[in-house]
């Protein structure tokens, strides 16, 4: 690219993501600041049940203050591997168990100011089992959905989610194209 | 939900988002902590052309250092309504004006972490003119792609980022359904 990257400082610890603010200098000498999220990523999974239903949780995200319908999902523990990860929080969260789980792809959430690259795994015969969430996911509840009753959803304003949007439509191109 | 708010503060002021910290308290006495970007939203343009293929922009991503296919979006300006945003952006950075915009949704980005809100528009009617690219947006390009030629390169994760795959979802949805 056009610049050079002049300092960079970590301005801000959390738990789930650190603030980086870097100064750079563009070839042409223009200054300018990229200003980042750094987030190690996460893993997001698409059940499919035996009647071909998609499983999904509703829950509540405090950032927007707003119940969502979304695929399971959840951070990577320090190393882990995505896969693994994609088992775990389709346990944790709906406590389904898969015989199968395959990968269908990956994406950035928000390139442009955080560094977040999600797996994206779609989850085939499946046991059902108990759930074992965590506090902060209180009220979290399983729905089962069709793809029209999906799409419907979706055109409806009831599915808003990013990680979810790109998981489906990954899945309608591999597994049912039109 | 379970919990109320103890305090919140502001830890960092920046150019795009904003870092919140708010200390909670669950219900049952059990203390939690919820670091948020605050971030002001945004508008994407899903621009189609007069053969309906779709005009997509390549950009580098400075915080994944990755060159991107993605449709044009930007950020709000402060107080902007997002169709107008929508415009600006797709004249900004494709050259484009549009006869027609037309909502199709939606979407949050990282509803776990942050508030990021981006609002989806379908373009038609194109009349090709100047892009006015700013300088950190130095290298971009245009690329308009088929929905066949789309599909391939999100299977071959060449078309990663989460907005642009909520775009063509929520417009083979309503466009072009099964």
């Amino acid at each position: 690219m056009n610049y050079k990257i002049l300092s960079t400082e970590t301005v801000f610890k959390g738990r789930v993501f650190d603030i980086q603010v870097d100064q750079i200098e563009y070839d042409s000498g223009t200054p300018g600041v990229r200003e980042i999220a750094i987030h190690h990523g996460g893993a997001v999974v698409l059940p499919v049940n035996p009647e071909g239903k998609i499983v999904m949780v509703r829950q509540f995200r405090y950032p927007i203050d707003q119940w969502l319908l979304e695929l399971p999902a959840g951070k990577l523990n320090k190393g882990e591997d995505p896969y693994l990860c994609a088992v775990r929080e389709l346990k944790e969260e709906t406590g389904y168990t898969a015989e199968k789980v395959v990968k269908l792809g990956a994406i950035v959430t928000t390139p442009g100011f955080c560094s977040e690259r999600l797996h994206i795994y779609a989850a085939f015969g499946l046991s059902a089992g108990d759930h074992e969430r965590e506090e902060g996911e209180h009220g979290m509840s399983m729905i089962e959905l069709s793809m029209q009753e999906i799409e419907q959803k979706i055109s409806a304003g009831e599915i808003i989610d990013s990680k979810t949007l790109s998981g489906i439509l990954m899945y309608k191109i591999q597994y049912e194209p039109a």
